[in-house]
């Protein structure tokens, strides 16, 4: 039998038919410590082929162990990602991943929001973008869908008050980075609100809070599993969240020597130093930026009517990094039209956007968080493709 | 005041400052006949246009309603949707919808799966399949994924167990009926079992079962408010469910007159037949038929080992409908191989479909469930685009 069972390639699926029996000494080699199989049987379920493009050993391998070890590239793991995915850590990351669809909807469904879907499938670039996929569609073209947002907006239209969606977002964008795919899994809500947009704002900065405290209640396992192979600083947030305004940011920024105006938007690099000014002044990896300059921002925007140049628009960002946009949008179809206008958008190409707010709108405001941003940014890893379980980006569409 | 408000044109959204009262006599046209508003001041805070292309009042009239009253057609209803969302009725159906993607999960999730995001960008079209809608991805052509089925069992193949998906899938097929989109929801679940694809066919069933036994407990308002205007009989189902196997139905349908073979496929008005034979006989509008013949099923489906020409698959009907079909894979890369072969499939366009089991993956079994289909068959609608909040089909891809 010990000749059969060590020609088994490894990674074979094999049935055992085994007496458990206790241990006199402890087993050092296995979780399992304190009893071990007494083998009768051994079947072969399924064989892995001899040569595997990949070692589970040499892919769970903690970063931070001594040079010298294989070490499997992220090229390597993504073209074999079925054995990628079986380290204790992927296993792990896929689970907090699922955790945070949960708790997100699970969070808005107690405050009254209902779950819908939107279409993938557009007619047109509504939002006046570029950067959209075109798909043929029977004789004619149509776009994949770069967010929910007009469709949110429109069951807010139709009086559904608090909406949320999960689903495929698609970016057309050429950008080989970190932190960007070409298609990924948008956290989308809306909200009627009575009185003022930040009614939205702290319900969407309150639902991340709830989300980061149970992740951290609920997936202790996970998050130890993940830091066994990427350790990584403890995430830290505020309860209630950390809320600062635009200008108070570029106050910041020009104290720690950066040349910036008031009215500019922000770089990334000057977002990455910002995050780190936050976290030693507030001692949080999470934070809203609310009053973004109204001429940063899409024209579907509502301008702040109280400080000109200024808008009611609001990012939350993650150790530094933005995970979320969002704002009031404009509820009134002459006014969206006036903004289009003075924004250059053709209105052509966004009349069925304008037509949704001529039958009356409440006043509402939302916002789009990237899951795989949140889980990267959560467990502090450094690629968003180690966050989507077949990750989509210029280069890559298989497997 | 009453002239102001009476200008107000309908569908207009107001805020209103006002006392309540209790009212002597009992206010007869209204859902709340006991206290009324005494009214101080009235704000529009967003006014429709005057002219509406639909009433709510004739999008809301019962189907049973004498003949005479203005009814709104399926075209202006879908034209003009954010609107017509605003009935009671469409309400009642959304949040119905939503209940059931929330029971999918939660009752998946209880059983320890757990919820992963499949590409919809997809290299090729993987299962061999024609019916793909084409993609411009940068240089290349890429398609839009017709199920998550690959990713699913790559999952499995990865260790994961129990999994599943909810999210949009695509069929470019130029099929204008009343149950086929050409995008809709898919309610997908993939599990690796221990002795017996039965394992995987009940959880499905039951999983199917819990939901419409919770849709009727928990959404009880919902259902009156879509009975009231599109009436229907009361949705049935056993418990533990009906299971036939498909020799048994070709059976039903001889004994009825149908001239079928016990190894044709059952075509569309044939399933219509069989669930009108099945509900006079065992009172259910819900049933799973087992065993379908090999020949008609995918060339990744396991044949049956014990019946020759036959296969481990099953569909699931509600009221004469397939809502569901699943099966157990083959799970062998080299019997894949010859299976694919023996359909004619080219192997150069399912290479990465069979690589994924080459290293070893257990024996799996799954589904997939398409909500629309299962929310109008439970509500006893008469049309798929009731379901689909933005329904999109060959000819309608607004708003």
């Amino acid at each position: 039998m010990i000749k059969f069972v060590s020609q088994i390639p490894k990674e074979s699926i094999v049935d055992i038919h085994a007496y458990v029996k206790a241990t006199p000494t402890k087993v050092e080699s296995c979780t399992q410590k304190d009893v071990e199989l007494s083998i009768l049987e051994v079947w072969v379920v399924s064989t892995a082929k001899a040569q595997l493009p990949l070692l589970i050993e040499d892919a769970s391998r903690p970063i931070t162990d001594d040079a010298g070890l294989s070490t499997v590239n992220q090229d390597t793991r993504l073209d074999n990602r079925v054995l990628d995915l079986r380290t204790p850590a992927n296993h792990a990351i896929f689970k907090l991943e699922s955790g945070v669809c949960q708790l997100f909807r699970e969070t808005l469904a107690q405050q009254g929001f209902i779950e819908i879907h939107t279409p993938k499938i557009i007619s047109a670039a509504s939002e006046g973008g570029a950067n959209v996929f075109t798909v043929s569609y029977f004789k004619n073209n149509a776009y994949l869908a770069q967010s929910p947002q007009l469709y949110k907006q429109m069951a807010i239209a139709a009086d559904f008050d608090k909406v949320y969606t999960v689903g495929a977002v698609f970016r057309a964008e050429d950008s080989n980075t970190h932190r960007h795919l070409t298609e990924f899994v948008g956290l989308d809500l809306e909200m009627a609100f009575k009185y003022h947009y930040h009614e939205v704002m702290h319900t969407i900065a309150n639902t991340l809070t709830q989300i980061f405290k149970r992740l951290k209640n609920e997936f202790q396992v996970e998050i130890a599993a993940v830091n066994v192979q990427y350790p990584c600083e403890e995430f830290t947030f505020l309860e209630p969240p950390l809320i600062l305004e635009f200008f108070t940011a570029v106050d910041m920024l020009k104290e720690a020597g950066v040349d910036i105006d008031y009215y500019d938007d922000l770089s990334t690099p000057n977002e990455k130093l910002l995050g780190k000014i936050v976290k030693a002044k507030y001692s949080t990896d999470f934070y809203v930026l609310d009053k973004y300059p109204l001429a940063v921002r899409p024209f579907y925007t509502m301008p702040d009517p109280l400080n000109a140049g200024y808008s009611n628009s609001y990012d939350m960002f993650m150790r530094g990094e933005e995970i979320l946009s969002g704002a009031q949008r404009i509820h009134d179809a002459n006014f969206l039209t006036e903004r289009a206008q003075e924004h250059g958008v053709e209105l052509d190409k966004i009349k069925s956007y304008i037509e949704a707010f001529q039958y009356g709108c409440p006043p509402h405001a939302g916002g789009g968080i990237g899951m795989e941003r949140v889980v990267m940014l959560f467990l502090g890893l450094d690629n968003i493709r180690k966050t989507s379980l077949f990750p989509r980006d210029p280069k890559r569409l298989t497997p």
